[in-house]
């Protein structure tokens, strides 16, 4: 029902943002957990963006005032990580550069969620996360199992929209539907498929995706969205040609790839 | 010969700990190398387990009170990381959770021994670890190929028990055919898939597959060699579709994947 | 054009240096990036050699004496990770191992461009690179788009054989043709694959195979070339079977391994 009440992006929107993101390779700077490095990079490129991992700190904030936008992802967080990735952040602000924020398990752990607490004063364009981190972070619900949500995308709504206000943000709650809210508007990305979530990374490479469609339209709202919408749908085509996990992270590639030729050609 | 004089479980209990593990989302805290950390995380998921990768030393120990195993893998071991894995082996302990070293590259390298040393007096519920691994714990052999085994898993099986015999746990050499003992018992998973040694990662996820079933059931020596057999069943079912050592990764998650809905919906 | 223009090394002369790549199974010890190193072990696992990452600066340098070759590349470079590497280096040359050095994204970062400009001062074997990074280190070009090549690889072949004589070592430019030098001679391989810049790794894990190749022939412009040939083979069949750049890099691990059956089987 509440997928159907909450407008969709026309299609047409979600293919504009994207040819433009495929056609100035929009560089992201991903600062991301050790789990998802290399799906997230590979995931990026198959969506025609360019991705590039610079983690020390005497160079995280020089690439983040060249590259086009960031990422910020503290699973796998560490002391000396979070210390450069508050560079980046900062010198992405300066730059005028979107940032978004992947507050892995938010809600678990004291001291991530300190670091968690952190980054959000630090005012991200964009903060995605599943319906329990979400819940945690607006204080209304008390952590997932794990890295994993253990609430509906649905049922953070209400949360999300009060993140959004509170932090002036764009948020984006991912699950069985997507959505992303600036605290007033909410715009939702349909297609359930329950084998992206064994497929580790494809939340985090997410995240990295909307950093991207953030870099090409101020309307920030409807980049994230459009991103949301890039791949759920990539997801329903892939999920159509696997056995299982392993095929579906393949297919999954393929789709973004297709898909991303398919936009191209009908522009 | 030595295959068949070692007793099988029966497929019927490697079943039953299975459907517990999927059914629980058997949580594993996965404290492991560079490398492998993301098959080890999509293994851990296609065999309905949940894994999260939770590392610096600020939380590691919070979060193995939390999760239901813990796997700590010396592959790309450094100082820090060393200090982080054995609060989260003491928390581990205080809270009753097994866990499983996997002592990668043993006998090569005496820094590394030193660290694996310190792990071994800290008593795993688990060692899992190639011929050459083993035979290098106990005393009787120099070590492998690098990271690869140079001895045969029958070969090293004295060493194994020996080992067991000494840290009082269980130890699993697992190769052509794997073994885990007691240091009286020995159970055995057959089947060799030499396509398997050609995908990086399978021994080191194998150990965080071991750490799942052992948090579902006291009897750990049972539990270790369902997790064997596990992984032997899939390798074998995903051999036979594959045409190289790419396919066959794809091929074990969706394999994992498929022997799960069957497992389930034979109870 | 100026591909037919350049010598290629006969198919006979790759052949043999692999075999022997394959027979001893050669250990690379990889120094590499956090995105690329599972799909760089794979690679050297399915072309029949033996990755091992072996990171901290306790045992870096153990490790170089040990294994046959060495791999040093700067993405996702530390502070830490550069001193242990510079641990490897020395330990390498000191046994009389060769190294090869992948200077990830020179030109672009002050603080990564000091400690690319330190390893070269430690003389790598062989320096395999992009053309964007290549001319760059040259001091003809001004860096890439990111971690990606904005020049073609036939652009900077005067610049990588300056670089060649500068540093009296192999230089290793790839692109649409990929080419070796040592400052006087070049060899060039042939095959342009579009689809492989768009799985992530595999100029990374290039470099890791060339390492193993220079490790058994004293020829290192000869062996590198042979490197290069082994993946440009491998990549052409690969994408003939690929939908898109998920099933290209699956596809590309299987056609390793099948390349190599060949090989052997033709001996």
């Amino acid at each position: 029902m509440t997928d159907q009440a909450i407008p969709l992006l026309p299609y047409e929107r979600m293919a504009q943002l994207w040819r433009i993101v495929a056609e100035k390779r929009t560089l992201v700077h991903c600062m991301t957990n050790d789990v998802v490095q290399g799906i997230t990079a590979d995931l990026l490129l198959a969506a025609g963006a360019s991705p590039a991992m610079v983690i020390d700190e005497h160079e995280s904030a020089d690439f983040s005032a060249i590259a086009d936008a960031l990422l910020i992802n503290v699973g796998t967080l560490t002391e000396e990580r979070s210390r450069s990735m508050i560079k980046a952040v900062q010198s992405a602000k300066a730059n005028g550069k979107p940032w978004v924020l992947d507050p892995v398990a938010a809600g678990l752990l004291p001291w991530r969620d300190e670091k968690i607490a952190y980054f959000l004063s630090l005012q991200p364009t964009v903060i995605r996360a599943n319906a329990s981190e979400i819940m945690s972070l607006a204080g209304v619900g008390a952590g997932g199992h794990g890295v994993d949500s253990t609430d509906d995308s649905t049922n953070a709504l209400e949360a999300a929209k009060m993140l959004a206000k509170r932090h002036q943000c764009i948020v984006a709650v991912t699950g069985k539907t997507d959505y992303a809210t600036d605290g007033q508007k909410v715009l939702a990305a349909t297609g359930d498929v329950p084998m992206a979530t064994l497929a580790v990374g494809t939340g985090c490479s997410l995240s990295a995706l909307v950093a991207a469609f953030c870099a090409v339209d101020d309307n920030t709202l409807e980049a994230t969205v459009a991103a949301l919408m890039v791949m759920k749908l990539a997801a329903q085509n892939a999920v159509a040609q696997s056995a299982g996990p392993g095929s579906f992270r393949v297919a999954l590639l393929d789709a973004l790839y297709s898909n991303l030729q398919f936009v191209r050609n009908a522009s």
